[in-house]
């Protein structure tokens, strides 16, 4: 029978399912390897892809963050693992969530914060019957033992409510994931929550934030304070500005990016995860260095 | 219609084609599977093999060397799909050349240049028709919104026609890549172009060159200069010498490379990317310090 | 004809075969990419899997450890590809072992000591039939030239009997890979052999060697002796003991591991691989500092 969240596309002449990874195990070690192994053992035809492994070790929040521009893009009855699990072989529970027409397998630390707050699950159980776990199943690496078989088993079409009892959605464990605060009708203060490989620093504001307090947002009576800068309104492109210039921009999930064209706002602004961002309407307000 | 460059294989009974990736995405965000889950939302029969994702930021000079490298040792039908693109979201096109059998969609920046000087290009057209793209598009992320679905329906067929009107090749942006120098019938004045993870420096300087210079390219009357060091003859392996000594080799793309047996001629010869080197037939004309 | 160690499993209406890769090539160039482009020109079927590219050049220990750890999560029929290769191009050879119902390809250059310690191999060949290698081949890139298009070839059922003579298994290159001293009946010295990403100490001894010395592994009567620290006892997971605080555990290959819940022992710790453990089962005969 298959489980609802797995639409398996069938191809040519046979099923496919995708499994995407997202875990802190980074490529050094075999660890990745050994969990596509497992996977492949129990289900030959899974598309494996991987997300990231490069989350920080046991950066929970991190990985909530990636996993929330990631998933949207992936096919229907995708099945997204994620292990970034600092408190494994404890009594932390495994989940596997239905929703947005995919199948979510990750540990119940809040993992899944930021995509549970944009959809609503359909279904959601506790992983717990080990007839689909590998067998001995160690204490410190269940990506091997228990997510890349369960995973497999799902891509396969198994319906989750095999793998345990129904999880109220309340129950689950949530991070606090800082939202921006409009600290009158005309200005929001946010934060940066993340860097990327370019030296962006990602914010928590969102367009629509922006389109709260300014309905045209790159209009230039926006001030963007960042650090000790002031950027003036939001541009096109990194390009719209010359080399070497600070910028903001709406990123690739309609978040608020600092970024510098051709160099790193990391680097060069000397501002990371966790700064305040504080965006006016009036740009006369904020006092420019 | 099956576009010319993508003489898809059909493998038992279903068509499959290779797309390979080459950017400077890196792989600690989600940026590459962001692209492969859409890739296989268009195409879910497409294998997607990462050419390297580890170009730095914005290199189109070392993404057009590492392009070179690696097209050949695909398949015919192959689409090789390069995002290392300083100018995204400005008025940078981007491009579709059917050449060598394979298909190339890239920014019209000259990161094609190398292949473009050992090919001639079939066909080119500038990818303009945004019913391939995903809907809306980021100004900041083409990568995912318009080389990804675009590579996966080439990959399924798509005549590249359709993408947009055709180009002049000699219109293309080119990048200087410097070739060696003949300073007289003796002698090449080359660089190093790269190094890679083993230390080797890998320069402009071919298999062909030299025997314009030595009929014997292995002969010991061939003195290689590089930094503050001389190497005599070219070696067959790195093992023709002991540990620990610099040596010169044909690498496995007929370049000469300088290397060091079993360690980082990038860090014991203190020599890099842009250093020069020069080759002579008569050795007792370098002074050996 | 299939080789014997090719089980390869009939997925649907058409044969599949996994290719494991284990090397030192890294993901900054483009060797790896290369590598799976040659193997997907000659079988356009083939799953193929990283196992690591983090192996440090040359490490040919790391990788046999490496290696030890992965190849059991692979399916049967699997064609395990291991190019960690000081000798490239130099007299070594290069070997295709079947055992565990799998096949290794790898240069005869100890790589897959451990391994063999736990399996009989049923059959090993010298790889020396050049039908089967790309022509002409570099000296120094076997990995593309000869690694790749015979394990797809392999992958797709030749008989490894083809490719060269029959070696003896007693003839192959060994590594002296150090095991656990028994100094008493209630003591072992052993050796760290290897850390991870997480920063955990990967020791030489395994759940069995302690049996030997104590009947209940986990009983506090175990003193662990690591750089300046005494363990008591063996935990079952990470989280057992405080934030902050080391421990011993049984890791994911039975392998007794130091660690630290929630950092690195590696780094705090600061003892790496080569460095002494003791565990004795009485634990007042270790001083505690």
């Amino acid at each position: 029978m298959l489980s609802d969240c797995v639409c398996s596309r069938t191809v040519g002449c046979f099923t496919m399912t995708i499994i995407s990874l997202l875990t802190d195990f980074g490529l050094e070690d075999a660890y990745v390897g050994i969990v596509k192994g497992v996977i492949l053992s129990v289900n030959p035809e899974a598309t494996i892809v991987d997300v990231s492994h490069g989350v920080a070790p046991q950066d929970v929040v991190r990985a909530a963050y990636v996993l929330e521009t990631a998933y949207e893009y992936f096919p229907p009855g995708t099945v997204h693992v994620v292990v970034v699990d600092p408190g494994v072989g404890s009594g932390r529970g495994i989940v596997a969530v239905e929703m947005n027409g995919q199948c979510f397998l990750a540990p119940d630390n809040g993992v899944l914060t930021a995509v549970l707050s944009k959809n609503s699950a359909k279904r959601i159980v506790s992983v717990e019957n080990d007839r689909y776990f590998l067998s001995p199943s160690s204490s410190t690496f269940h990506g091997r033992d228990i997510f890349a078989p369960v995973a497999a088993h799902i891509s396969k079409g198994l319906d989750i409510g095999i793998l345990g009892p129904a999880v109220d959605c309340e129950k689950l464990v949530r991070l606090h994931l800082p939202k921006p605060i409009f600290t009158d009708t005309h200005e929001i203060l946010g934060a940066v929550i993340s860097s990327d490989r370019f030296g962006n620093l990602i914010t928590n504001i969102h367009f629509q934030d922006i389109a709260r307090i300014c309905s045209q947002a790159g209009s230039s009576d926006l001030a963007i304070r960042v650090g000790a800068r002031t950027i003036h309104g939001v541009s096109d492109t990194y390009a719209s500005v010359g080399m070497g210039t600070p910028l903001a921009v709406f990123g690739s999930t309609d978040r608020l990016e600092i970024s510098i064209n051709g160099d790193s706002a990391l680097r060069i602004l000397n501002v990371g995860p966790g700064a305040e961002i504080r965006v006016k309407r009036d740009a006369t307000a904020i006092q420019i260095d």
